[in-house]
């Protein structure tokens, strides 16, 4: 009984977040910006019902009870009460009017950030990220406490359960060693083979059609789903009712193109979901590291491939028709190949290639940790960035904060300890397609037909359908045979690249 | 501090009530149908953590204590705590269990009605319906019970506090009488000029283009609203994001244009309720009756008026140039508001005309109103619907029954009571009107010329801004020198049509 009323009391708790992620789609995709100051009082309230109801004081007792009746339940059951205890700990560790300061810092900052970057207006939005992290500092603090982690370590487990700064630490100085001179070694060997850029425009409507059929094709469920604009591309909503959204550039149709594949494939990852556990911990992704997993699976494996790339290229073409004409060796299997292969250090990490993506990666955390941490404040974040940049990608970022630290919503949004998940989720990715490819033979040349539904069953079976049943390690473990490592990374990279 | 904590709690409510408007709004317009299960349950979730809220059992103590206290607050406070208290008697009279089944109800109705509607399934939505109106008559029985009203006017009360049948009675059957003759002589006198009938096809994005500069022209404020598409259409969100929603016809532009101005009346009320009481019920919009004054005045007094047509058939003019050029005579002022003050008794309540509108509410309030009382049977409608519409205009439904007893959101939403307010708001649309006119020398030389803003001024001095603060007969008393009656809109319709 105890466990019912624990799995009660989520379904509760989940159905308003349901409509919190519905309402955060909304604030992102939709609103009229008029609309902010309200819409974040009201979000910052849902948040603290929600709070609320995962603090009620019955729900130690029940965990206990259940605990102590644990044999007695369905292995599925005994996961999720496994999530519903760390969900509960996480709660209770953070006292309410920190969850409700913290939801209205992050909105207005986000709401604000939309307008401010467009106008590369540093100045106002620092004061606004520095309430921001004056809250996030003292939630790691109060988890901390509880979890008894590192500060940052506190946020990170947020997102991916299990992980440490202290494992992140040698794998990213890993790739600090391995990438600079790979990164120069694939741009000299592809200064031979230049890319023909594609010359716009390109009306959105044409790359909305083009988004929306490739969508398709590759299994996205429009009955459970839909495509819409937003300023930051992002996968929202529930998993029966899934909201990916991208950004237009009419001068490049290349950027909306891929980011639509890369949240299609977190799109295919919520709807793969099992329906039995939708209102439950244990029926959510298993975390973000997996979640970025599936989007850079989609959009890094298969989609810069040349098996994919050739069956998609009549799209484009079909896409374009009059860019077609006006510049047929552009729009060709081999050239947009080389085009999604091009290694090109650059400032915008949602398009960078997957060579430079890490180095992206790591600079954010080696700054959002100090941020945490307490060594470095808000106002030095621009310097600290663009001296990163510097030394990582030999970029040079001036004074031009909107492609620098202004260009992501994760901060604004109070998203610290989110970035290593991408990374983590680089390897997966490649750790999981290699494992695909031994267990489906002939992938690839299905892949350049058009077939996704092998690739499709696979992860169903080996991920979606999985949920939250499985910790990460045994997750990785049952699908790939080891835990999550950098070997098959690199070795993707290498083979593509070298 | 009993208002204190009273109103901080309504704040919390109204929350709440925020995010069911918004996910409400984007179940209706934006969900793709396999999310609508989850949805469901989500909102009824909603629905049942704000009756929880507002049951609170400390409430009854705090209303009696502020009650004590009156005197001691300011006007507009006291007018909250009217609002408060008429608010919690509705909200304790019913069961907890009855909300919660009744939004399910409702949801799984209107879901499915989207769909069966368009097939004319009438065998599978009345069962549908069965559940939704045996719910309501728990709930209206619930109401009776603890508000000493009769069924039917408990339910009626709830969208226009202090009306009730007994004095709706009378009314309906003045227009009865009243109605059918009028009705039959303007038809008459209308056969001597018939209306060139605009031929399409009329582009849907063409006719957005249309209804946004329209929009616009009238006043609607796109930094705290939107315009898009639904199954039928309705003015939902938030008075800071107003949310309204047409449906496009490619053979005929005029509803589509005629529909977004009735909506944005309703907008404009919204968007005109004064911001400083934005999470207080004495901040929300009167009643229904007021509200549909607002999008009446609009779409009837205003917007089919020759003095508008002048206005705006240029804009429609530009929408529209090669249907102008194919037929010339079809766009020019006089035939549109030929077009527009066209009586001609027809199916379909949203598209009809200001003579018959009032008969399509008199059948819908007799039938609603026997369904709540016992006395039809949700299998009974189609047959009383049609000898009605027979009656009432002279139309044969058959099995249309799509264009018949299907046609409207509302019951299937579990929206009964709310017919009646219709008629009202016709009727307070053409006595606000008038008063305007009286009080505004040249108010329809300047429509002519696209002059909305003394007459937005006039309706934010006298209704938007006052909100709930005075009750319906004060407020219009307040504006008019009367409490609501027939006259005006006799006198109007002989007025345009004799």
């Amino acid at each position: 009984m105890s466990y019912i009323a624990l799995a009660d009391r989520q379904r509760r708790i989940n159905h308003l977040q349901h409509v919190e992620a519905i309402a955060s789609w909304d604030e992102a995709a939709m609103m009229p910006a008029g609309g902010g100051p309200n819409r974040a009082e009201a979000l910052a309230t849902l948040r603290v019902l929600c709070h609320e109801l995962a603090c009620d004081p019955r729900v130690g007792d029940e965990i206990a009870a259940a605990d102590a009746g644990a044999q007695a339940l369905e292995p599925w059951q005994r996961a999720n009460l496994r999530e519903i205890k760390r969900a509960h700990v996480r709660e209770t560790a953070v006292p309410t009017a920190l969850i409700e300061a913290g939801s209205l810092a992050e909105s207005r900052c986000e709401q604000a950030w939309r307008q401010l970057r467009a106008k590369n207006d540093l100045a106002t939005f620092l004061p606004l990220l520095e309430v921001v992290v004056a809250n996030k500092r003292q939630v790691a603090s109060a988890l901390s406490d509880r979890l008894g982690l590192g500060l940052y370590d506190a946020l990170l487990d947020g997102f991916e359960p299990g992980a440490r700064a202290a494992a992140l630490d040698p794998l990213f100085a890993d790739l600090r060693r391995f990438l600079p001179p790979f990164i120069a070694e694939v741009v000299e060997r592809q200064k031979a083979r230049p890319v023909i850029v594609p010359q716009g425009p390109f009306p959105i409507e044409r790359q909305r059609w083009l988004g929306l059929a490739i969508m398709k094709q590759v299994g996205f469920d429009f009955e459970h789903g839909r495509l819409d604009v937003s300023h930051h591309p992002f996968c929202g909503g529930v998993p029966r009712d899934v909201r990916i959204t991208t950004r237009y550039d009419e001068t490049d149709f290349t950027k909306s193109f891929m980011g639509v594949l890369h949240e299609t494939g977190h799109a295919k990852y919520e709807q793969g979901l099992p329906p039995a556990w939708i209102d439950q911990p244990v029926g959510r992704a298993r975390s973000m590291a997996v979640h970025e997993s599936q989007s850079l699976l989609q959009e890094m494996q298969v989609s810069r491939s040349p098996a994919f790339l050739e069956f998609v290229t009549p799209f484009v073409r079909e896409a374009f028709p009059d860019r077609v004409a006006a510049q047929p060796d552009a729009f060709t299997v081999e050239n947009l190949t080389r085009h999604y292969t091009r290694v090109k250090p650059d400032f915008i990490r949602v398009d960078a290639d997957e060579a430079t993506y890490p180095c992206h990666v790591i600079l954010r955390y080696e700054i959002e940790r100090r941020l945490i941490e307490g060594s470095l404040e808000v106002k030095q974040i621009p310097e600290a960035w663009n001296a990163s940049m510097k030394e990582l990608l030999g970029v040079d970022v001036g004074n031009d904060h909107k492609n620098g630290c202004m260009q992501d919503v994760h901060w604004p949004a109070g998203l610290f300890g989110y970035f290593p998940t991408y990374t983590l989720g680089a390897l997966a990715a490649a750790q999981l397609f290699a494992a695909a490819r031994r267990g489906l033979p002939g992938l690839e040349e299905g892949i350049a037909r058009g077939e996704f539904a092998p690739l499709n069953d696979w992860l169903r079976t080996h991920l979606w359908s999985q949920a939250s049943f499985l910790e990460t390690d045994a997750l990785m473990t049952g699908a790939t045979g080891r835990p999550l490592d950098a070997t098959a990374f690199k070795d993707h990279l290498a083979a593509r690249y070298l």
